[in-house]
């Protein structure tokens, strides 16, 4: 099985063009956050720009702009009930990522199933958290067109694929993806566990080599969902690129408790993520 | 009378299995923060997910949560007076604090009547500040089930116990304790002083060997019940991991003065928490 | 002239004794910060709570009380214009200061009245900003019962003496001052310039040894009466207190000029307070 | 051509003179940030502040004050459509900015539309971002008084001079100018690209030497405004003042960049802005 290590990554992330504008670094739409998990999408928000993407726009629940914009003024609201606005504004993105504190209401479903009906070709759309466990209780299909990226932990996995963790085996998991292929070839599996493996479209398997117990903190999910965007918006090939961003997640919390750190909390790992992925790009 | 101290504290801080995941290191309630307190229930949320709670939930007045996702996206938050929610939110839980800045107003009385009614065998409470002193003045029955930590400075201690603060011995303290016992069991005392002192549910008394007056600030007993909170939910046996707490907050406060401060102040205590705790469990 | 310098300071600043509680070092309120100038009072109270204020409570516009929070959670908040609060409250506090971003509405007006007949013996206030306007505006008598210290600028001094301020020279303003003790004894005058001076009760005219021209930018002010505060709720006697308040200030502003900085925004300056005042109490 | 570089910008900004007061250091207005973009007003005022000017106010809309205030307290607020406070409070300011976040509904049209009828002969006002777009969409006509200095990026400046951007040579854009300069002779335009130019009212062309492409990131833009509207209401003379703050955005990037950083984001580059012309204000 092919491990996603240091020397991989760096040759995914690369320096970027001299003659380069911000529209060439990927615009990225997180959405979610409702009126109790607003952390969730701030957290999401905050890695993709501090990853790099060119522009982030975050669609929450308007009682979590404020909060939002007293962290990362670098990102633009809307409120992810509109969807006047949203209707105008995914068109414009590359990458889409849903379900950081989206919550499972009525409410939530409602903003999934619009989101799900709007992505189209050309654009990547990352699936995290509740939307995952929305589409596994509503039995919601998948858009056919887009790039999919499902982030489940195992139990998430278990609700949307139906295999139970234990038996969780690649052979298991492939079976699933591989039906669900027939109808959207483009399905990636990023299935987070001690050692989180990610099955790609061309049906290889992948493990991640970093990553340690100091990230079981609320926020790792949601912070990864971020990274993931941002790399899918600035490097090639897509798959490479999730890969990529997976290392470099749990990397950066591998030095942080190298450093000394008990538990490597979001906020700690996020503002790392500048000078990480400017030694990646280095030589 | 056994001492706290780092020999002690680094036996109860234990290394991460290397498969685990959030939910092995506690789920915690953070209850209180009224509208004109609410910085309380910031810092006190903010301590326990810098003390490596695997994932904490904040309790309080709405008002509250835009302040709280601006410092701490890490925490989820809910509507304290939501009575059909904390209902199905209660029993997920390891840990529980109620009072940082909870308030005396009848709608406080309110809520930490719920709440009392609601927490059951295998949770732990830890019961502060207003939560403290409205018991004592409503007279309210302590639950019988779960295990009690309250954590009062002696004019609280006072108005629960009925001690003056002049004769608050350990005789007096261990008196009234052992009343109580006989309806719950399991009830720890975290009286806080100059020297603070633990009353364990098996009669032993222990002091605290760090702390100093730079810590006379407001907000240390609030960032005390956070990080008392992630280490009951973390670390075995919960008796041991309280004495752990009391320490952890009081060395890093020496640390800082040692360092030259003149006060330390809780959001200067929090951040240093991941490290120091990192370096407890190295070795 | 006496001159106000680092030896001075350090005779004011003493360690804390090791038995003491919050309570020991001062209840502060400040009061200010209209719907346009919330900043005002967020670093007024900032500069007390890291300047040592054993608690401190912020009484300003509702709409300012999140963002207080979300940078300053060991303080307390209330609605400026709730008197009822504000009379139960404001006989518990050692210290006032007033006037931070107040504004000089109606309602500043009815704030500032209320405030002055609130204030009694035993307690000091710190009339700074826009309370200074008001009262010479208005021609407000000033209470006479407890200590004040007024911390205008030229121009404010301008308006409350009615000496213009190429006529500011300590003959001028002492023979105001002189007047207004025939009233209240305890008034201090603290007269912000390129080096401050500050007239005290006892007729003696002291001079600043500190500051520069980087502290001229918004906010220097407002910090400079959350240090004053912290100072006189700590150290005695207040007028010594007051002395190395402004010293404190200016010297630290220095140290930031000499490390490179061109300004020297309160940002940077108030979290400096901890080390610089440790500083000043050791050996 | 004229290059923009260190040497250059060591001859503009100078040192403090010993005795001056913050409203030496310019009174400014920057003037944006709808429901959606408050961020980009918020990075603008905090760039301005963080340069050294003396006083900031910042227009908005109200729902934006909070997130402002939490990161900088330094500045007033103002709601962005209160025509009758900004009537009063427009004359009183050296420089304006109107445009970071402005967006481009019938609201931000009537606000800019108000804001060029305000400015007068002795201000200078900085138009950005969607400010560009709405003069360039609406035709309006640029007020004949004030100094003009427009911030386009490509896109917008061929908007508004209806050059497409391949045909943006010198002499093309020299020419647009000169016809505008007929009725304003004041104009300025800094062309924003990877080698930023800036047109000055005598007709020289100026070229930036800084700058890199980890600047391609939401909030570049809004940052260089604020830091022009500090060093024009900083430094004389004001053209030379904003080519000086054109490299100063550019170098501070760059020294990011070689510290190893993949991104420059604004919340990395504003804080740095105190020490780096502090080191261009010496010897």
């Amino acid at each position: 099985m092919p491990k996603i290590d240091l020397k991989f990554t760096k040759s995914v992330i690369t320096k970027r063009p001299e003659n380069s504008y911000k529209g060439n670094f990927g615009r990225i739409l997180v959405i979610g956050g409702n009126a109790n998990f607003g952390g969730a999408i701030i957290m999401s928000a905050s890695a993709a720009v501090y990853a790099g993407a060119g522009l982030v726009t975050t669609a929450t629940e308007p009682s979590n702009f404020t909060a939002l914009h007293s962290r990362l003024p670098e990102s633009m609201v809307v409120d992810y009930s509109d969807e006047t606005y949203l209707k105008e504004l995914i068109p414009t993105m590359n990458v889409l990522v849903i379900g950081p504190g989206l919550g499972t209401s009525a409410k939530s479903l409602q903003i999934l199933n619009f989101v799900l009906g709007q992505v189209s070709a050309e654009q990547s759309l990352i699936i995290d958290g509740s939307a995952i466990t929305l589409i596994a209780e509503h039995h919601l299909p998948f858009p056919t067109a887009p790039k999919l990226i499902f982030t489940p932990h195992q139990m998430e996995w278990q609700r949307l694929s139906q295999i139970a963790i234990a038996d969780q085996t690649d052979d298991q998991n492939q079976a699933v993806l591989a039906q669900w292929r027939q109808h959207n070839p483009n399905i990636t599996l990023v299935l987070k566990a001690h050692r989180t493996k990610v099955y790609l479209p061309d049906n290889s398997v992948w493990e991640n080599t970093a990553g340690n117990p100091g990230m079981a903190t609320g926020g790792s999910g949601d912070t990864l969902t971020g990274i993931l965007a941002a790399c899918v918006g600035q490097f090639q090939p897509a798959d490479k690129a999730v890969l990529a961003g997976v290392y470099i997640h749990s990397d950066i919390a591998d030095e942080l408790t190298d450093d000394g750190n008990y538990v490597t909390l979001p906020q700690e790992i996020i503002p790392l993520l500048p000078k990480f992925m400017g030694r990646l790009a280095s030589d």
